[in-house]
């Protein structure tokens, strides 16, 4: 995979140290010679006729044609009535499954070790429906909408990714014994879908049972498939495991190969600027995009000089534990990326 | 408080190791002479006048009449359209806080030390209102009901417990950002009421980032109070961060001096009988009531006995680490409230 061609990938830097660190990736992929080159756009909402909220055309645009982004950060609207861009973003382009692998990290100490599984959650429906209505004055209702077809496609990706990635099993998350309607449908599309993947290990689990097990004892899950409100928590949860937001990808996968990686922590604006950012969660992100893309080698390259830049621990930004800035820690994966040609 | 006359509690054993963990609580608060008598009902489901599912009459008239019980776990009903036990429990006598103390036990290691928090559920409405729909096939939605009126009553009762419990802060749990309008009402009343107590510290925190931040450092929050489907996640996440169910009490609270205190873990149906069940969770549940009821001096007792226990490693339950039977780590600790005379 050396040899091909370059591909045009469109780059979200967005807001806060969302430039920075979108630099610093640039820097180590130019370093590792990645067939990427960028398209860079700005994504801040605007409003189409009618009102209607939408990304930028041009943005848009990028995405249609290169189907490929990586994204930095992007600050949450804070008017009334303004979408979060993150939400708008996975709508827009139907970005159906948020892929988020969590792995410990050597040398970065956290209370757990060997840390290593996949949240699967559905992107486009469940309690992020965006449908509320007010009944009465005081009463009012949120709508979570699941539907056949969203479960179906998210399990099938789920067992579909377990066995492309060597992964043992699948954990259904619900709380079907509450919702037994919306989460039922959930579970039955799952168990459904698992009887066509008999390689992989298919378990049920209800969240909060996944919770209390997740914190005595991480390792004894792999890949869990949920509804997108348990994803939100659970691969926060996760994150948390193996040092946080700084140090975790993510990505959001669509039909027909388009797909959007991003870094989930936020714009860290009291730092932004100061070259004190910590560029790690959007780099692996980007090294997700590139094993999505099937550019492997030069996937491993990177994450390798990555990890080991932590596990020396040597150069590291502050929030690794260290003192060095964003600036001299990409320096050092770019150093470490080109030993190894 | 020694001296007063003697209060008669309803006692549900339950199901499975339901019944061996109630009389060991009953043998350690006879030793503690608690001025407790117990009135034992059996709570199995039965259709009334129309199919409509409800607890016995005489389980109800005798909670109508103490307004205070105790309850061992309950067997999860798999019939279709059977209703979970525990929630028609909460349901019937409109139990509306659901209270879990979690505090770090010494000598029982886990990843944490020094977890000493406490989460408050809305235990009435929110997701599991039971309000469920088909709009066509393959497309159903789940209510989340959130009121004014139990939003502000638990929001109440939240910062009532930090007033009178020594407790410095209050953190409302929400996910207002997605659910505007529903989060966004529960939200609201925590600030209103928030505003009434201004020696207790208000925070505010999305779920997930309270996930995250949990597992990573727990010290850090105090009391949180949030809605239904919160509360169930989060209590169970930080049951397991100090030790799993098995040593988490949990309390019912209704209006009117209503509470029914209960262990929240399973009937665990492969060890029932055998006299291998812990009995801490149930123990601890039953201090929290003597706390209720103003009975300080037993519930100290009690518990420093239960937890010394812990600490000295001598006489524990297998799920403890120990070998010990239930009966002799329920006659170790009456051993100890005895010596305490
Ligand atoms: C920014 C926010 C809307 C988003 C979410 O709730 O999904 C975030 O928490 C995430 O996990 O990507
Ligand atoms: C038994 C079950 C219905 C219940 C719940 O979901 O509330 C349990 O998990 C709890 O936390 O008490």
């Amino acid at each position: 995979s050396f040899s091909r061609g370059m591909q045009t990938v469109t780059l979200i830097p967005g807001d806060g140290i969302g430039p920075e660190i979108s630099t610093a990736v640039m820097k180590i992929f130019e370093a590792a010679k990645a067939p990427i080159q960028w398209e860079e756009r700005n994504v801040t909402a605007i409003q189409g006729p009618g009102g209607k909220w939408m990304i930028p055309p041009d943005a848009k645009e990028s995405m249609d044609k290169n189907k490929m982004g990586l994204k930095g950060p992007l600050k949450t609207p804070i008017a009334a009535g303004h979408p979060s861009m993150n939400l708008l973003l996975r709508k827009t382009f139907d970005l159906y499954a948020n892929v988020r692998p969590c792995m410990s990290i050597e040398g970065y100490k956290t209370p757990y070790t060997d840390v290593d599984l996949v949240t699967i959650r559905e992107n486009t429906e469940g309690e992020y429906s965006g449908i509320e209505h007010i009944i009465v004055d005081g009463v009012v209702q949120s709508i979570k909408l699941i539907t056949e077809t969203a479960s179906k496609r998210i399990a099938e990706y789920a067992f579909e990714y377990a066995r492309n990635n060597q992964r043992t099993s699948v954990t259904a998350v619900h709380k079907a014994n509450i919702m037994r309607m919306s989460d039922g449908l959930f579970l039955r599309k799952c168990r459904e879908v698992a009887e066509n993947y008999k390689d992989v290990k298919f378990r049920e689990m209800y969240l909060d049972t996944v919770c209390l097990n997740m914190v005595q004892d991480p390792t004894q899950f792999d890949v869990l498939v949920m509804p997108n409100l348990y994803g939100d928590i659970l691969s926060d949860l996760c994150a948390g495991l193996i040092g946080g937001l700084g140090v975790t990808p993510s990505g959001n996968i669509g039909a027909n190969g388009v797909a959007i990686f991003e870094s989930v922590h936020g714009t860290a604006p009291d730092i932004a600027g100061l070259d004190m950012a910590n560029p790690t969660a959007l780099l692996l992100s980007a090294v997700m995009m590139l094993r999505h893309m099937g550019l492997h080698a030069y996937a491993d390259k990177i994450q390798i000089a990555c990890f080991d830049t932590i596990k020396d621990k040597k150069v590291l930004t502050g929030d690794l534990g260290g003192k060095s800035k964003c600036s001299e820690f990409t320096g050092e994966i770019c150093r470490r990326v080109q030993d190894m040609e």
